[in-house]
């Protein structure tokens, strides 16, 4: 049975594989008024059938004490009429950005007369594994279809009914404004097997953008044999320069870990320049206390701060997720640099000066997906950006770096136009 | 012993690669003139170490028939005074190329003040591999460090003297104009299991980028743990459409096939419109069969042409990297792309017609790094399409497509500037 069950697998894994490739040549030709009518048709399904979603919902949140969720994982889980009215504002705002697919991103008049441009086009086809927020089925198929590619979604089993009557209304979207309906994809089974199935068929699928927890990340980057979009840990430093001003200092800092401490642009340590740290790290880390942060420090600025917890060697590169944040004084900048390097994920880094040689070092010597200078850790984001919606946020440096919007989920082709030119 | 040599080079290679890092963390803040007086200092090395360069190359000319090296492959290992002149014309355009580091790609000032730029940055450490020809350890070195990378050069073992030679000079060159020395380092053992090592350094390893055979493509592609710049096959195509001018199907059938029959960008396939099959197809075979190209046929193209031998299915797909060429009428342009995406490489297709919605059909539709309309598909290359030297050509669509030079050797990242802005 145990094979049988395989080889089902294997094939129907393969179906939809090379069905998301053939959607993927028919939709590279999709203008974008055909695109938009979709997401337009997709918000008008969402508000006409909002009982049916709501009911689908409820057999989630049912089951899902089954599951050992916690109350704020269901929470996440669960839809609302507000909720779901927030994602057709997301799909409002998709509607409104540019079609990426076919820009001329820029043309080179060669000494032959031949007109060598490099256009955008789709990626393809995007695998895309996610886990509860049944909002997110909706999101990364609006944004992979307006960047013209096809999608293989694989939901979370907590979200799996909610998932299934989205997908209903995707394909319904889809037939209704005559776009390949094999464009978006849900994948039917909970099967955990599936993605590994799914990660050996770089033959169809050109990348896969696994979105979750750390241990899925890494089976991912390990396993699949086409290009993975990672989005790793936000491992996030705000460092107070020798000469940072006293009051961006405290804002900024508790705007960095407590406006919403969950998530990855949140900070996670706070670096001090060792010339300031005794007149201005007393000050900010009462701030952070008053914030109800709890503090772990270095020996030296927990002397300063007179009240916290010792840091261990494991706090410095930890994403807590919570109003806890690590503490070091450093002896300089290259050294708040080189902790940086050697703890951080590449993430987002502030620095807070006033001295413009030392905003240029930071910027040019941090190597993370985005460096800011004084403003908050909390402004890496595809919105904030101002690049619209975004499918996660990329801590790699290869191909998409920091927020991916639709442009990260595209690539170019070189279209050359001659008249007869033929190299001698 | 075996378990200590490997222990050794487990320890080497890492050594390799952290020297590597460190030197790319240097590397970032080093500016164009800085970069560019290190080209120039190579290009004096190079003159001056003449007689040494052709001392070590000899060397390796010697020991070529012990490593079974056809006379081809002996005379592209061979290095002359002329050779070297060339050597030293290629740095000498790469300095006159513009320093890509550092470059506002674009920016964005946001409602709240803030100013979002996108900036090139390095990757940071390429890891190299390539085979026989010396000239590439020069080439390949001045790239990466032009684009700001640390590199770490794989050789082949029949060049092992001529590339030690130019090592030495390179790191001359660096320790002269004040570089760190350890951004290009040369891997200096020739024991094959050192790229396996390597592959694993992901920690230190932005990128590798294999050049060579197709054996050695797929090896780093399954083994590596960082991401790949994969130059595959170039199953190449040249479709003449139905309204094709025959002076024009003629000049550029011939010249891909046969201006330089062994490169990539050479032809390997002719796709013909069957409703011009018969008036166009037999002048063009005359003019392949006159250049001296054995022609593999469908049936259909073999009555046409009266001469050739039938094409098996195996002849679609296959890279001759000679003077041969397969043929094969199709019932339409349809039928031409599904040939393409069947058969080809993703490399370079060209379309030979006078419509212009064929031109935009063909451009759209055709999945391939280069697609191009009235011209040789030779001209899928750096130099021709006006990016300077180029370390390969890719057939990925992630990151890179086509030839990659400079820029392609780069990501970038987010730099923000505010004054105290916050999220609320």
């Amino acid at each position: 049975m145990s094979s049988t069950t395989e080889l089902d697998l294997a094939q129907y894994t393969e179906q939809l594989a090379q069905q998301a490739r053939a959607a993927s040549r028919k939709l590279v030709s999709a203008n974008g008024n055909q695109k938009n009518a979709w997401l337009r048709r997709m918000t008008e399904l969402i508000r006409e059938r909002t009982p049916d979603l709501l009911a689908a919902n409820e057999r989630d949140i049912e089951q899902a004490p089954e599951y050992g969720l916690s109350e704020a994982s269901i929470d996440r889980l669960r839809l609302t009429e507000a909720r779901l009215e927030g994602i057709v504002t997301a799909l409002e705002e998709i509607m409104a950005l540019p079609n990426p697919v076919g820009e001329v991103i820029d043309s080179n008049m060669r000494p032959n007369g031949l007109l060598v441009t490099r256009v955008r086009v789709p990626l393809g086809v995007v695998f895309f594994i996610y886990e509860s927020r049944p909002n997110v089925t909706i999101d990364a198929a609006a944004l992979c279809v307006k960047s013209g590619n096809a999608v293989i979604l694989r939901g979370g089993k907590e979200a799996f009914h909610s998932n299934m009557a989205f997908y209903q209304l995707l394909q319904e979207g889809l037939r209704d404004v005559g776009l390949p309906e094999q464009a978006v994809q849900l994948v039917e089974t909970t099967d955990r097997e599936a993605v590994g199935h799914f990660l050996k068929l770089n033959k169809y699928i050109d990348v896969t953008i696994p979105r979750g927890g750390k241990g899925l990340i890494e089976r991912v980057a390990r396993d699949a044999t086409m290009p993975v979009i990672k989005h790793f840990d936000g491992i996030c430093h705000v460092y107070l320069d020798k000469t940072a001003d006293p009051e961006l200092s405290k804002r900024i800092t508790v705007n960095s870990k407590c406006q919403r401490p969950g998530v990855c642009n949140a900070a996670e340590c706070l670096l001090v320049h060792a010339d300031v740290a005794e007149t201005l790290l007393p000050e900010v880390a009462k701030a952070l206390l008053d914030a109800g942060v709890e503090l772990r420090c270095c020996p030296r600025s927990l002397e300063l701060v007179g009240s916290g917890v010792p840091a261990t060697e494991e706090d410095y590169g930890t994403e807590y997720g919570a109003k806890i944040l690590s503490v070091k004084v450093v002896e300089d900048m290259d050294a708040a640099i080189e902790h940086i390097h050697q703890y951080g994920s590449g993430h987002t880094e502030s620095i807070i000066t006033t001295e413009l040689a030392a905003a240029e070092k930071f910027t040019t010597e941090v190597d993370s997906a985005a460096v800011i200078v004084n403003a908050s850790t909390r402004f890496n984001d595809g919105g904030e950006f101002g690049l619209g919606a975004e499918i996660g946020i990329s801590t790699d440096k290869f191909h998409a770096r920091g927020p991916c919007g639709l442009n990260e989920l595209t690539s170019y082709k070189y279209v050359a136009h001659g008249a007869g030119q033929i190299r001698e």
